[in-house]
C-alpha cells in the first residue's frame, strides 16, 4: 500500500477501503507516514467527504490506535458526551444523579481550551480534589459510590491527538467525518456500554445550524452503533449560555444548587433529560420512569450525597458540596447594566464565552493558568425584558482586574436588545438513535 | 501573516494576494513554513485553482526564490522549452540552427527521469562532452560559437525543487497553476529574452487533451509576458514518438542526420518551425524569412559545424558529429514484427516511452545509470501499412538483454493495427502568444 495512492483515490472522489484507512492511521500514529502526506489527505477529505462506512472505519481505526479502557466493573457503564457549550456543567449533575440510581459512571474527562476549563478543571476548583487517580483507585471509587470523574492519563486514541494537532494548523478542522471520527474515536476508547450524546447547536457551539447538528448527531450515533454500543443523541439549543453561571467555581456552585433542587430552569431540565435518557439506555425502565427516578434522586438528596462522597473519596472536602459558600470568591467584580430598555432578543453565545476567557476563567494556550473564581453570572437571559440600568450580569475575576471593563463592553456588544420579545426556542430540538 | 489564514482563504475559494503568495514561497523555501502546511495549501490549490494573476505571482515568487542567470552577453538570448515527449531531441538541432543564424542560445538543461535521459544526458553520450562548465566557461563557449548546452549547477528557483518534491508525494502534481508556475518559474530564472514553448499534447505527454494543452500554453505565455519576456507557444502533437529514434545515442545520431539535411520528416519539420519562431521572436525578420534562414543553416552545413564546434569546446570529439558511426553500438537487438496485416492506427506513446525505459535508456530513480546504447528505432509509424512479419521497430540494449522480449511485447500491446488508415493529424496544432 502506498500513501500516494490513498491520497489520490480520495482526491479523485473515490472511496477508501477499510484496509487503507487502518493502514493510514497505523502508519501515521507510528510516524511512518509523514505529516505532509497526512495533511494532503485531510484536505482531500475536507473537499470530498467520507461516506458513513468510511467514517465508521476511520473512527474505529482511531479508537484502536491505543488502548481501550478495561475496568472489570460489574454492571453497565454509561456516559454522556457533550460537543461543548458555554456554561455546560451538566456532567457535574448528571453523573451523580445516574450513579445514585444504580448505574455506573466511570468518566474520564478532558481539560478545556477555550472559554472555561473542562469538567476536570471545574472539579479541581474543589480544594484537594484529585483528578489523577490510578486505574485501581478509579475503579475503587466507582465500586464504592457508583461514579468517579478523573482526567486522562492513559494514552487513549493517540492517533486523534496527532491528527487533531495537524488539522488545527492546516485548516481542516471543519469537516464532518473528521469531527465525528475524532469525537467518537476517543469516546469509544473509553468503552462505555451506553452513550448519550449532547450535540449542541447555535451561536455558542461548533455546529451553527440545526441541519448540521442533526447530521453530526446521526453520524455519531451510526458510528457508535456500528461499534456495538447503545448510543442516542439529543440535539440541544446553544443560542444562549446554559444556566446562569459561566466560570469554574461559579459553575460547580450552580451544579450543587441544582442537585439541591434549585438551579436555573433550563439547566435543570437539560440535566434531567440527559440523565433519564442515560438511565433508559441502561435498561432502567421507560423514559418516563427514568425521569421520575432522576427527579427523585435530586429531591431525596441522594444525588448530592453521591457527589459529596465522590469528592471525599478523591481527596476533596465534602463540606464544600454541602456549603458552597466555602469556595473562594473573586476579588473583583463589575455589574454589566442595560444601556436602554428592551427585550434581550438574542445573544452571541460565542462572544459570551470570550468574556469568561478574558476574565481568566479559561485557557488560550495549554500553559495558561485558570482563575477558578473568574467568570460571570447572568441576571437576565434571552427573552427577558430589561430597563435602562438593570443589571444583566455580574462579572468576576481575581487575576484579570484590568480586563473587567473590556469584558463588560464585549458582553454588551454581544447582547441584542429589541422592542419585541423573541420567539421561544425549545431547549431540546430533537433526538437521534 | 499566518500560514493558517492563507490555507483557509484558498480552501474557501478566495484569492491570495501577491504578498501572501510571496510570503508563502519565501517562508517555505527558507524552511520557516513546514511541509504539512504547504501540502494542505497545495491540495486546496488543486481543488480551487488560481486565477491568472495569482498564477503569475506564484511563478515570479518561485523565480525569485534563488538567483537568476546573469551572463553579460552581447545580443539577444533565446531559448526553447518543451513540456517533454518521447523521442524529443529537438534541442540538439534547434540550438545550433538558431546559433548559426546569429542568435545566442545559452541553454541550461535538465537531466531526465523517465523514458530517456534529458538533453544533457543525451549530449553526454558523446565521449568527453562536459556538461558541468563554470559560468565563465559557459559564457566563453557562447561567445565563440553562439551556443552552449550545460547542466544545472547553480541553484535556480530552489522553491520549485522543494515544491515539486512535495507535490510528487502528495498527489498535487496535476494542477494547472502549479504546473505553469513550476515550468515558468525555472524558465524565467534562466533570464532569456525570448522563449518559444513547445507544449506537447496527446498520449505521450502531460496534457492528454488539446483543450488542456492550449490552456497550459495560454497560461505560460501570459505569465512569461507579464514577466517582460517575449514568449510564444506552439502546441504540438505527441500522439506518436517524435522522429524514429528513442534512446540517448540513437537520438543524437538522428539529430546529426537531420542537421546533415536528412532525418525523419516530422522531426525535421518541427525543428524548422521551432527554430524559425525563435528567430522571428529574436527580431531576425518575418516568420517566412526566418524559415528560409533556418533551412539554409542546415543546407549549408553551418548548423552541423556549429554543433561540432560546441562539442569540441566542451571537451567532446567533433569527429563523432561528422562520423556518427563512431558512437558505440548496442550489444543486443531484437526486431519487433507485425503479427498481422493492417494500418498502424494509433500507438500509446507513453507505453513506447516505457519500452525505452525498460531497455535501460532512462532512469526510474535519480541513482539509475543510463545505457546510452539502449532504445529503439521505429521502422513504421502511425498511418503506415504493415504486412504480417514486417519489422515495426528494432529494440537495442547493452545492459538489459533480459528485457528485450518483454519490451517487444509491450510495444506490440501499445500498437493498434486496424483495417483502415487513421486520419492524418497535423504536427503543429496551433500557436499562442
Amino acid at each position: 500500500m502506498r500513501m500516494y495512492d490513498i491520497i489520490k483515490t480520495k482526491r479523485d472522489g473515490g472511496k477508501l477501503t477499510s484496509e487503507e484507512i487502518r493502514w493510514f492511521i497505523k502508519g501515521y500514529t507510528e510516524g511512518a507516514i509523514p505529516d505532509y502526506q497526512a495533511a494532503a489527505l485531510l484536505m482531500a477529505i475536507f473537499y470530498e467527504g467520507m461516506d458513513d462506512q468510511e467514517t465508521a472505519e476511520l473512527t474505529l481505526a482511531i479508537r484502536d490506535s491505543g488502548d481501550t479502557l478495561q475496568l472489570g466493573l460489574d454492571g453497565i457503564r454509561v456516559d454522556k458526551h457533550s460537543t461543548g457549550g458555554v456554561g455546560d456543567k451538566t456532567s457535574l449533575v448528571v453523573a451523580p444523579v445516574v450513579a445514585s440510581c444504580g448505574i455506573n459512571v466511570a468518566k474520564i474527562s478532558g481539560r478545556g481550551l477555550g472559554h472555561t476549563g473542562g469538567t476536570v478543571d471545574k472539579l479541581e476548583a474543589i480544594e484537594g480534589y484529585r483528578t489523577d487517580l490510578s486505574t485501581e483507585e478509579f475503579v475503587e471509587v466507582v465500586r464504592k459510590v457508583g461514579v468517579s470523574i478523573i482526567g486522562q492519563s492513559q494514552d487513549f486514541a493517540p492517533a486523534d491527538k496527532k491528527l487533531y494537532a495537524l488539522r488545527d494548523v492546516t485548516a481542516t478542522v471543519d469537516s464532518m467525518p473528521l469531527i465525528v471520527s475524532s469525537i467518537m474515536g476517543k469516546k469509544l476508547a473509553a468503552n462505555d456500554d451506553c452513550i448519550v450524546l449532547d450535540v449542541k447547536c447555535g451561536s455558542g457551539s461548533f455546529m451553527k445550524t440545526e441541519a448540521d447538528a442533526f447530521k453530526l448527531a446521526q453520524l455519531m450515533v451510526s458510528v457508535g452503533t456500528r461499534a456495538g454500543k447503545k448510543v442516542r443523541a439529543l440535539i440541544t439549543n446553544m443560542d444562549r449560555p446554559l444556566g446562569r453561571a459561566v466560570g469554574n467555581s461559579l459553575e460547580v456552585c450552580e451544579a450543587i444548587e441544582t442537585l439541591k433542587g434549585g438551579g436555573p430552569g433550563d439547566f435543570k431540565e437539560l440535566c434531567l433529560q440527559l440523565a433519564s435518557n442515560m438511565l433508559e439506555l441502561a435498561g432502567k425502565g421507560s423514559l418516563e420512569e427514568c425521569r421520575a427516578m432522576a427527579e427523585d434522586a435530586i429531591k431525596s438528596g441522594r444525588a448530592l450525597d453521591t457527589l459529596a462522597k465522590m469528592v471525599e473519596l478523591q481527596g476533596g472536602d465534602p463540606r464544600w458540596i454541602y456549603e458552597p459558600e466555602r469556595f473562594p470568591k473573586a476579588k473583583y467584580s463589575l455589574e454589566v447594566k442595560a444601556p436602554e430598555k428592551g427585550y434581550i432578543f438574542k445573544v452571541d453565545t460565542e462572544k459570551y464565552g470570550e468574556v469568561s476567557l478574558i476574565l481568566g476563567a479559561g485557557r488560550s494556550t495549554k500553559e495558561d493558568k485558570i482563575d477558578n473564581t473568574a467568570g460571570f453570572v447572568l441576571e437576565r437571559k434571552t427573552g427577558d425584558l430589561v430597563f435602562k440600568g438593570d443589571v444583566i450580569a455580574t462579572l468576576y475575576t481575581t487575576e484579570k482586574k484590568e480586563a473587567l471593563e473590556r469584558a463588560a463592553r464585549l458582553m454588551l456588544s454581544a447582547t441584542a436588545l429589541w422592542k419585541e420579545q423573541p420567539e421561544k426556542m425549545p431547549l431540546v430540538l430533537g433526538s437521534v438513535e
